[in-house]
């Protein structure tokens, strides 16, 4: 192939460089014998060497040779995503669903090739940016009905080909990953200021393919906000919306595109908005007594239309687990940024809503960002790592979200919580942890997001957490929220999805989808069930 | 029937009783003898009774009598919406496309009834609102391939059925018009606050189904901010989006219905997120020496994010021609407002933007909105009236709009009034003017609203303006403009909107379609070309 592909790890987070540090390891040994009870020392996960793969049932077609492959690592860095389920079967050698063939498009002509080959060969197409799905959204599974699977990784697909700085956009390729856009963009003083958690590894096309939220509370954050326009290639053709800051012509074109999950093609490029970067900061953490009263006061600051940046409500586990808190209290943290003026009056009439609700504000410090927000920051970046250590003691680390109504949330977080206790007393999964943080709030509700911790039996792991993750979505399907806010559908959500979406809403995606790729190759099982053979 | 539907004017604007007072007659008046040299009386209109009908082709089917009537008042109320050749040919007393039959459901069931029959019958179906439609949106000319035209007239399905004090929210039915949406939440100390001007004759359902733009500058003001769920009729069957603040579970389902103009089904239903009143307000209206400052300050403010709920441009011809100026400046009127904070201190900013550009900013008024804002909203509100008046004595008078990114402004801005000129040129249209204001503003681009009057050949009008529509949106098109930001697309902008979206998008579209309107009744010639009869 001639070309040397960056590969996640087959097992963990990242790439093969990535490690925690002496000091993690320390700390996470010392969480797992003093919270989980755990003495043994941890088990090494299975060497990639000895992972069992079939034969590739495809060979790359001659003329895609240089750009397909099927080599063992290229394939074992394909078979999964990274959620804990995925995670677990790695960290036991298995690869039930590696791709036969890996693709590594050097442009968009290449995209069309193999697609087109794809459509012929009927090998389902499994579009791949930085491999960080939590949902099974990457995973080759697609059933019997396909002659072979390849997985599309867009990691050439790298560069920013245009910056307009009067409008304050770029036109960036779909491959780009987090870092490498943002150094692409630092040269003209601007910035997409879109921060997944999966940010070193997640690509432009991925976020837009799976609707991803950024790290911002409110305001805008999700990528919906900053496609102005994109491209995609479709295996009947390649299309582009246009470049418009916004339009009332018939229903939005990037948004049928946006939230796809390549199930309609492969993103190439897109447009997006852009920001300077922030100059004022103010900040504040404030403690509550409970979680009722934390609730009152961030709805009050986000129905006030303040729109701070952060808006982190930890309950007092999650505070706890991440260090932020004793584990006494409930921790809010709230701040503001501008590029462009002061916040601090915002932060002072946000403080003032805390106060009405009962919260202690901590004093400002001499930095723009209150401490426990450093801590919390700190520890969400390197929650994936810590996930990789704990698996070898047997922990299960996952976690789920939703968003709902604010009439809604005290209803669903009690059902959920109860569901999910009940589901890990039955699996005998003790001691364990359910924690619970807002990642984003809006006006009329919020998107509360899960984190179960519990120690597991070495070995049957993923069978655990799907018990647990079964009883947690059916808790949220029943309390009226969304199978997910910001993790998207992929293959893990589906039964769920099609329960939330109406019947006719999937019949008319289907019909989108039937003009669009008529064989059905395009990421089969998700969204859209996988459809059979066309002969 | 049983049943007094209200029933918009044939000729004019609103409802019968409305009127232009004395004062604003005499002021028209001056003008069109002043700015047009008109010193003709004005010319009747037709008057209703005049108008030539052909018999109905359909008559109520038996079981549907209670709901759907053929009397010549409701035909000739559902002939047209409002643009202004809709204005010119009703004043001529013509009615070409008057429906066969006009339908009145009391409720949901009644629109499921109707729409079986009319797909059963081959009668084309169009969804009718407050009828405000500027682009032919409501227009029963549907070609030859239908049996009959039912105008689908929401009217009696007007009701808010919930309220959700705690996320802030209302169900309400589609049918409801601005003021009596306001009316029923008035109780509850909430609002909407979407204010097109449109606002007293248009509906929920009808700003739903063609992404109506309301009266702020920036920030949420599209209706497809406030959405927060949807009920929907189709053909095929009923449904219904789940209530969420925000979701990223597939493409999102609302922003199908969203802009779809009634071709996808009847929209019966919506929870909308709702707002407190203002009761902070802080204003100024600042004078430029030329277009191109005020267009530096308006980006300077909106890439400041300070979102303004006002900033409201009007190039020097408009200022002078709405009487918030005297034509030798342009004129600038931003505000803010907040149900929570004062808002001073972002104004300051925004004049401080001002003045870095050179902006004479007015001083402060005791009110809180500046002088120039109130003549001049008075005069936005007060339009549609005035345009009626104008018609009688052969003055053509219209406006058209469009989005661009900033990078193109300038061309766009110089393309359109060039081409316009010419039109209007070639036409003999003299004196005429063209004006251009801001509608709204985003960080990456603006809403240029253009309007033009024209003395025109009484008699000609309709297509005299066509002419210089067309010129117009050639030119938007070839500028990278889009057909329309808030208007939508209706059938007078099909052949642009055609251009504008990728064709690729076009088949997914209506894929979609086939699965919710398999006979192709809804709306047919808009946004999806019409089909033949399927027998």
């Amino acid at each position: 192939m001639g070309f040397a592909p960056r590969l996640n790890k087959f097992f963990g987070w990242g790439s093969p460089g990535d490690a925690v540090s002496a000091d993690e390891r320390a700390l996470l040994n010392s969480l797992v014998r003093h919270r989980f009870g755990i003495s043994a020392d941890p088990a090494p996960p299975a060497s990639a060497g000895s992972v069992p793969l079939d034969a590739p049932r495809a060979q790359p077609p001659g003329p895609l040779a240089d750009v397909i492959t099927s080599d063992r690592p290229d394939r074992l860095a394909h078979a999964w995503g990274k959620s804990f389920p995925d995670l677990a079967r790695a960290f036991g050698g298995r690869a039930d669903h590696a791709p036969d063939l890996v693709a590594y498009p050097r442009d968009e002509t290449d995209v069309v090739d193999i697609l087109d080959w794809a459509a012929g060969a009927e090998v389902a197409v499994i579009p791949y940016g930085g491999g960080s799905s939590v949902v099974g959204g990457v995973t080759p599974d697609v059933g019997d009905a396909y002659s072979a699977t390849v997985s599309l990784d867009l990691q050439r697909l790298d560069r920013v080909l245009e910056v307009d700085s009067v409008s304050m956009a770029a036109r960036a390729q779909a491959g780009v990953l987090g870092p490498h856009l943002a150094e692409q963009l630092q040269p003209h003083g601007l910035a997409l200021r879109h921060y997944p958690q999966s940010y070193r590894y997640s690509t432009l096309g991925g976020w837009i393919a799976t609707r991803a939220g950024g790290h911002f509370a409110t305001g805008p954050t999700h990528i919906d906000d900053f496609v102005e326009s994109l491209r995609i290639v479709s295996p009947t053709g390649t299309w582009q919306t246009r470049r418009l800051p916004a339009s009332g012509a018939g229903p939005d074109p990037n948004r049928l595109v946006l939230g796809s999950e390549g199930a309609l093609g492969v993103i190439t490029e897109s447009w997006v908005r852009l920001q300077r970067r922030p100059r004022f900061r103010s900040g504040r953490t404030v403690r509550f007594d409970s979680l009722e009263s934390a609730v009152a006061a961030v709805r009050a600051i986000s129905q006030a239309e303040l729109q701070p940046a952060n808006l982190r409500l930890l309950d007092r586990v999650e505070a706890q687990n991440s260090l932020a808190g004793d584990g006494t209290h409930e921790l809010l943290v709230v701040g503001f940024e501008s590029a462009d003026h002061d916040v601090e009056p915002l932060l002072l009439r946000a403080v003032e809503c805390c106060r009405d609700h009962g919260g202690a504000v901590s004093p400002a410090r001499g930095g723009d960002r209150p401490q426990a927000a450093d801590t919390w920051r700190n520890a969400f970046m390197r929650m994936p790592y810590f996930r990789d250590v704990l698996v070898q003691y047997g922990v299960i680390s996952e976690t789920f979200e939703t968003a709902v109504t604010w009439d809604r949330f005290t209803e669903l977080h009690a059902g959920v919580t109860t569901a999910v206790a009940a589901a890990l007393a039955d699996e005998g999964l003790d001691p364990a942890t359910v924690s619970c943080r807002f990642t984003h709030v809006y006006p009329d509700g919020v998107a509360p997001y899960f984190t179960v911790i519990a120690k597991g039996t070495p070995g049957c792991l993923d069978e655990q957490w799907w018990t647990v993750k079964r009883a947690a979505s059916e808790a949220i399907e029943a309390a009226g929220g969304t199978i997910t806010h910001h993790h998207s559908v992929g293959r893990d959500h589906m039964a769920w999805y099609q329960r939330e979406r109406p019947s006719l809403f999937a019949a008319a995606l289907t019909g989108a989808r039937r003009e669009l790729d008529p064989r059905g190759v395009m990421n089969p099982g998700v969204l859209i069930p996988a459809v059979g053979r066309s002969t």
